[in-house]
């Protein structure tokens, strides 16, 4: 707030300095600019100070009051500006348009300079949608809740996008360790991609189609789960239903689970797309229960998740008055990359079934497992569960086959009612058909999967693994050590001081300014501070150039804290 | 109700002489077998009963108390037998399962026999199964809501799907003129998608990319919907959000413009998808404003839509409390066809801005007009939009390919903030890359679109159209006539008597009865019973026998009104 005396008169001096003042007749359209630009300012700090905290934050930037003055004072600069130039830029060239840029997105001081040789009717319409721009209160209370918390993480996420890392065409992009893609065998699935049966087409792939997916690919997903989740009987491609990516199948499931306010307890540090999808549209509330990343009385393990925690974490929300409906695990876990062992999946489930609580699993990390003394247990492998009618998998392929953009979302639900509820929102989350087509074929060829890809896979996992982890040893940077899932949970506490989740975000921007994306703790609901995420499953020279990234960030941030 | 009496005994009867009474020892499970089979006896015609209703009148069966009861019935009785058999199941092979074929995916009397010699804990497994299958009391308020409203919907759409009529292979399948789907140029769009440039794939295409959609495709969009829609200016990329269809478009624009319970206008007769979306996920209400089918001193023409209307429905609406956020316009209007001259669009946006309602404009009927003498008109042909701000097109690409299972859908705001906000919703409907890729290809290919496949494409409508109406003619059947959209809106009153609702249902039963799919009125939100809607951009074969279908449903009912 100290900035705003001394922003206020320097644009004006800058535009003086520049011939503005004279060319423009009108002290009035001078004043709003002045006024315009300041808001602008005062708009822009407040936005970078909240993107910084949202990126992390998301929850805590719902309804920011003082965010909404002083765009609403933005806007009514801009909307006087806009009417002075409307009654006034027909009049001639004189009227220093090419100083706001005001071009056809809308942007001030934009991409391109407004050619002052536009038709006057064509200006207007410039003008009528620039208005339109930046015209606010149209949203939804929800609406301004979902771009408060959220828009600047998918802003973010796209200017990363943006300025990607190319080892040929960009060496100074970011790397982007902060998304769970498996970039290490996208050339297998290009090359299976591009054989001949994947150019199938016919009428039927063209038309609309069962909502809960095709016949042939829900056949598919039950006979693939039925091997690599060990079921003991042959799934029912009835209990299958298949979507465009697993959170549309969270979506869903929690809107026909759920009703708005009731909750799913989640085991904390967890993946931030259940809240984000949660608060998008079904409104169901998320508690999370903390694990404890020490050894204590309570867990003999690191990050445990025991039933003690669970009930306690049950307890606290009843007398809150919270009806809890649900728990919510992921197994291979992300962000911890832990596993479950068979006894301790059955105790949440026993848990689960005493206290009526469904129980929805989500298994995307199957064949993530590449520590081979390691034994994963779907949740589908066990002989009886305790209450199979409310007990729900979620699984994809979009981590199994690495391609986030070519992927399914499925629920197998032994719950038949569960199942067709489900469906009807396949007809807002429908997959393309010549998309289940190509699915249907990777998931059939079992001699590729096999014999060629999972080996391949699993073989890479193991080496970036193994690299990355050596790298964090030598730099002494404690991690939890877990034989499967893309990520390293990595405990970066010793750089900061004091040991503040504001501190943990300064040394995300540290990172940043490193050009990688590293994901703090904070983003994965987890109550303590110093814990980072990195996805080690990308190329090898990406890497090596991320950990050298890394190493330097860190040592700055050490001396940093040496001068202190 | 008076079935009651009549079959309790007799399953029972039909047992004892096929011998099972002599294979039981405990007549305990005898009893719950007997009860358990009229509870599903009165539970499958309640469902009959149900079925048929909610194909046409969905708003109508929430919450059913009625079924509810037979239900819970049900499950009592299917609990009891289960728990019986559970106990005694691994007694031995006498126990006689192969009667009641309890097959893993559930079903009673299902589709293949038990096998007796199957292992004790298969037993107990399957059993488990099954026990979850039938467990009712699960599903959330509002999910109880949507199965009850759309679940027979879903499956009655599948029913036909599996059922389809073919020339050659199922001449007796139902032809479905219920669907809007452009089935006329089906083999140019499979061949243009085979063509080499189509089947490019990279890495990008399969990692996760812009939620918004991919720039190249929105630009893409942009520059088509300039050219196609006549824009006065070029359109912005930045301004389009490209999702997987058009309803996750109005799904995610009535999350961020509406709070729950807050309403749209809709002129009815309306495409029920709208409604559909609205109950799924965003609770928003439709209030229907309804069409005249005469002229009167209001309207001068046919189902006109006029500001007096709108004024009238607004008025009301808020009368009774409810708060209207916007108007909801479909042109070419689905069912009617009609297409709004430049005036009544403008006067539509007038009354929108005059009580500040957003405007949402579904056009994805663009380059269906096939009759030359209509103008078609676009809201974003206008050159001054009396509030852009609040003025949004939905539009994609599923009518104008004919491909439902291969489109997208698209949003084109002025609004940034509508755009950033419903960019977020792109997380849960996003389109795979290698279907973006393409989807841009096939709009970049001007050359194709307009010198082979729109000319190809308006006169097969044309033709289409031409022969579906004068068959109409020659049966004396009035109907609406348009230039545009792919269905045909007409008038079967004189077949109703008396004309009520019930009696179009049970008209709707007698083209099912000759395998002909048609929507009755009462789908749409049509307030007058008797018009029906037929689509008619269906192969001329198809159409043949799908004329000939109705013309002998006709006569057969003309007969029955006859000799009653």
């Amino acid at each position: 707030m100290s900035l705003r005396s001394d922003t206020l008169h320097k644009p004006c001096g800058q535009m003086k300095g520049q011939g503005l003042g004279t060319q423009i007749p009108d002290t009035q359209l001078m004043e709003l600019i002045l006024r315009l630009q300041k808001a602008i300012e005062d708009y822009v700090m407040q936005l970078e100070t909240r993107r910084l905290w949202q990126d992390v934050v998301p929850e805590e930037g719902r309804h920011n009051e003082a965010t909404k003055e002083q765009k609403a004072s933005l806007i009514h600069s801009m909307y006087q500006v806009v009417n002075l130039l409307q009654s006034g830029a027909t009049g001639g060239p004189e009227l220093p348009l090419s100083r706001l840029s005001l071009d056809s997105s809308g942007d001030v001081g934009g991409r391109h300079q407004a050619q002052s040789s536009r038709q006057p009717d064509e200006l207007s319409y410039q003008l009528n949608h620039l208005e339109a721009a930046f015209v606010s209160n149209v949203l939804s209370n929800h609406g301004n809740d979902i771009t408060a918390s959220y828009s600047s993480f998918v802003q973010t996420f796209v200017t990363y996008l943006k300025d990607n890392y190319d080892e040929d065409k960009n060496t100074s992009g970011f790397i982007n360790l902060s998304i769970t893609e498996n970039k290490l065998c996208t050339g297998l699935i290009t090359e299976r991609l591009s054989q001949s049966d994947m150019n199938y087409i016919d009428d039927t792939l063209l038309q609309y189609s069962d909502y809960k997916g095709q016949a042939n690919l829900r056949e598919e997903v039950a006979r693939f789960l039925t091997d690599y989740c060990k079921a003991p009987a042959p799934l029912d491609p009835e209990n299958v239903v298949v979507v465009n990516a697993c959170l549309p199948v969270f979506s869903a499931l929690s809107m026909v689970l759920c009703d708005p306010g009731e909750a799913f307890l989640v085991p904390s540090p967890s993946y931030p797309g259940f809240s984000l999808t949660a608060h998008l549209y079904s409104k169901v509330e998320l508690i999370y229960v903390h694990l404890n990343s020490e050894v204590t009385a309570e867990n003999s393990r690191l990050f445990q998740l025991t039933v003690g925690k669970l009930e306690n974490a049950l307890h606290e929300a009843q007398l809150k008055g919270q009806k809890v409906k649900g728990l919510m695990l992921i197994n291979p876990q992300n962000p911890l990359g832990d596993v479950y062992s068979r006894d301790s999946l059955k105790e949440y489930l026993e848990f689960a079934k005493r206290h009526t609580l469904h129980v929805i699993v989500d298994e995307i990390y199957l064949e993530t497992v590449f520590d081979e003394s390691i034994t994963f247990h779907s949740v589908l492998s066990l002989e009886s569960l305790p209450d199979p009618n409310r007990t729900h998998l979620i699984w994809g392929t979009g981590k199994l086959f690495g391609s986030a953009g070519f992927h399914l979302g499925a629920l197998y639900t032994y719950n038949k009612e569960v199942a067709s509820a489900v469906s009807i929102y396949g007809i807002l989350h429908s997959i393309p058909g010549i998309i289940q087509h190509r699915l249907c074929r990777l998931l059939q060829d079992r001699e590729w999967i096999d014999k060629v890809y999972l080996p391949t896979k699993h073989s890479r996992l193991q080496a970036a693994h193994r690299y990355v982890t050596s790298e964090l040893k030598a730099l002494k940077v404690p991690f939890f050590n877990c034989g499967a899932g893309l990520n390293v949970w990595m405990n970066l506490k010793e750089y900061l001081e004091p040991c503040t989740f504001e501190k943990e975000l300064l040394l995300h921007q540290r990172f940043l300014d490193h050009k990688l994306v590293l994901s703090p703790g904070k983003f994965y609901m987890y109550n303590e501070p110093g814990w980072f995420r990195l996805t080690y499953s990308n190329k090898m020279p990406h890497l090596k150039v991320a950990m050298h990234r890394f190493s330097r960030a860190l040592a700055e941030q050490k001396q940093a804290l040496a001068e202190k």
